[in-house]
């Protein structure tokens, strides 16, 4: 028996279950090859559990299909860093579960510290000269991973917040009445998502008059003074800042508001919130004007009604890709996306050595960061756009979009 | 010359603009009765300061069409407030202002405030024998408009409410932590928005778990009991709660964050925002339980990639119903819409005296609020359902809405 176990990790997005549909229907056209495809519930921590399930009896057809436009993590998720210890005993209890269930391919769907995860496993399979074969799909709304163009769930995430932008916008325009208004965008080290904002403008000169990065660093006294500049412009003025926003010296804006007392997750991450709000009361403090705050929260990742087609399709292929990489032998490795250069975009399929991806991150290029740092330029625009191109057709029921689950889940 | 003018008065829902789609296409439908259609920019506020607009001119055709789907206030809007004194100066001058005008239908699409206008209006010119006739287009997101089945600009936020707290509970489920998620939803007095979570469900039991209305009193000590309740039954907890959860002795929730010091609008209506987060933090400083807040913020009243179908006909025929008003000779009346007994739903449309309407809410009956105050009975699920059917086809441009937009706005 020659079978697959993929796995979900780290942060949700809207397309990572698309990737899951690419493992499984391209597994299952490889009928001679592959025998079983099993899922690993809640990632590596789960399957460590001994939480397997099988994929292919679980998922009837309609349920399949209706993974690609479903957000979140079908087969949940774990936050789990592998000891850096390769002779730690969980590498050779994690390799018996996959012999005893003949698992010949690994696939790991995530993110930075998902590909750490895929980049252990395989040098253990190295070390102990099993057959395993250990993939990486990669998945971010953040976009930071380096060696490839972009990453599955950025262009959705793109999409989200470059049209609710767009409808803040007229939100924030109705009143005759002097306002600001900021919009708190995800994004911990890297301003990709923040600068998908720029594609909100309508025309030349809309909001969002200005955008702040975490690559550039902050400070209020410049910020303020942009604002009240942007207010003599227009009545109405948008703002959209990355929650990572920071004073180049490694401080979280958002810690000004919480006197440094940041929690931290198991990866060593701060976990931010509330630098919109902070700087919404700041504002209030300095100038007459109506204030208010948005954070896109959750919103921007789990979104499948504004999720991009193009997206979901890459992310389906990267999937697929995962399977014919495992079949021809490959390990150790991530798919990685190339742009053809010039147009009309096109994208081909590879794969890097995970080693070389995981644990580093990929910030916006500072020549694509404009205006002293408060927008955007035309290469960024024509990065971004190709993208968000596309709308899915999501499965309707009852008015509310379907999205299949497992049991009591 | 007999012409139409049309306003839009206070805060945005997803289908406003569908009215004014409503109120211009009928107004074309009757050549000979009316002439010219004018727009008054920024509500009756900026009419006063003489701001109109020849909306047959401005529109294209395509324009037009694409109103239907164009979340927000097209002509802008205002809060403002008329005299009760009808011998106050400000009645004579917009009233000789529609007579420069030849203004003989004035229709004011709006909530509880603008039909307070409405009523202000015709009854002025019922005093001066004036031949203009006023008539109100109902929309609220908050659906407290009585003598209405409904409003306009409820059935898109409610369909956006239930499908993105759908997406948030997948989002918010996919660890095997105890976590609780907050969702905090718009509703200073009435429930009904918040009440459509319930919607959310994708099988009996599924989350949001609990559910607060500002109906009933609401105990931080009791909301803990429940919340512990709830974590013994399902590893993630998602709780909805109104913006307006309040004591049941007039004090918000989100008062107890901020020492009773809250902002007031024009209409003394308390500005509201936070009691998510207040309870995430409550919640953070009790339990020993990942905790997170989402506030929907103005997204749940601006998104055009969630509205209903339904409610952007229903709006539409509203508007399209007041000039039918008007030219019946109907003056001092709110467009109503009256449900149909039974199944399958149907509509039709009446007017009411609109002194009946303003100045009044209507609040979510109690015995459709179930569980101590924390779910909603078959009966809500009933009435909220028909109006959340149907997905309209959003004109997309370059993978982004489109929305129509005035110069430089």
């Amino acid at each position: 028996m020659n079978n697959v176990l993929v796995g979900q990790s780290g942060g949700p997005t809207a397309v990572i279950n698309a990737s899951l549909y690419g493992v499984i229907t391209e597994s299952l056209k490889h009928r001679g090859e592959i025998d079983r495809i099993y899922g690993a519930i809640n990632g590596i921590e789960g399957f460590l559990k001994g939480q397997v399930v099988d994929l292919e009896r679980e998922l009837d057809k309609e349920d399949l299909e209706a993974l690609k436009t479903t957000p979140a993590a079908y087969l949940g998720s774990c936050r789990y860093k592998l000891p850096e210890d390769l002779n730690n005993s969980v590498y050779q209890t994690l390799f018996d579960k996959f012999s005893a269930l003949d698992i010949k391919y690994f696939l790991y769907i995530g993110g930075n510290d998902s590909m750490d995860t895929v980049s252990k496993l395989s040098a253990f399979a190295k070390k102990i000269n099993s057959p395993v074969r250990v993939l990486g799909i990669p998945k971010t709304i953040d976009n930071d991973l380096v060696h490839t163009d972009h990453t599955p769930g950025f262009g959705s995430a793109a999409k989200y917040v470059a049209s609710t932008v767009r409808e803040v916008c007229l939100d924030a325009s109705i009143y005759d009445k002097p306002s600001v208004t900021i919009v708190e965008i995800m994004g911990r080290h890297a301003g990709w998502l923040t600068a998908s904002s720029v594609l909100a403008r309508k025309y030349p000169g809309d909001n969002p008059a200005l955008i702040y990065l975490p690559e550039v660093a902050f400070s209020e006294e410049r910020f303020l003074d942009e604002v009240q500049k942007a207010l003599k412009e227009k009545t109405n003025v948008v703002v959209c800042v990355s929650e990572g926003i920071n004073d180049g010296n490694g401080v979280f804006i958002c810690e000004h508001a919480s006197n440094g007392e940041v929690a931290v997750d198991n990866f060593g991450h701060k976990m931010l919130t509330g630098c919109g709000k902070y700087l919404e009361n700041f504002i209030k403090n300095k100038l007459d004007v109506k204030v208010r705050s948005i954070e896109l929260n959750v919103l921007q990742r789990s979104s499948s009604g504004y999720a991009s087609l193009t997206d979901i399709q890459e992310a389906a292929h990267a999937g697929a890709h995962g399977i014919e990489a495992g079949l021809s032998g490959e390990t150790g490795k991530m798919i990685s996306f190339v742009r053809a250069k010039g147009e009309p975009y096109s994208l081909s399929y590879e794969t890097v050595d995970v080693s070389e991806v995981c644990n580093k991150e990929k910030a916006v290029p500072v020549e694509w960061i404009t205006k002293n740092g408060t927008d955007l330029s035309d290469e960024m625009i024509e990065y971004i756009k190709p993208l968000i191109q596309g709308e899915p057709e999501v499965p309707m029921k009852g008015g509310l979009p379907y999205f299949p689950h497992r049991p009591n889940k």
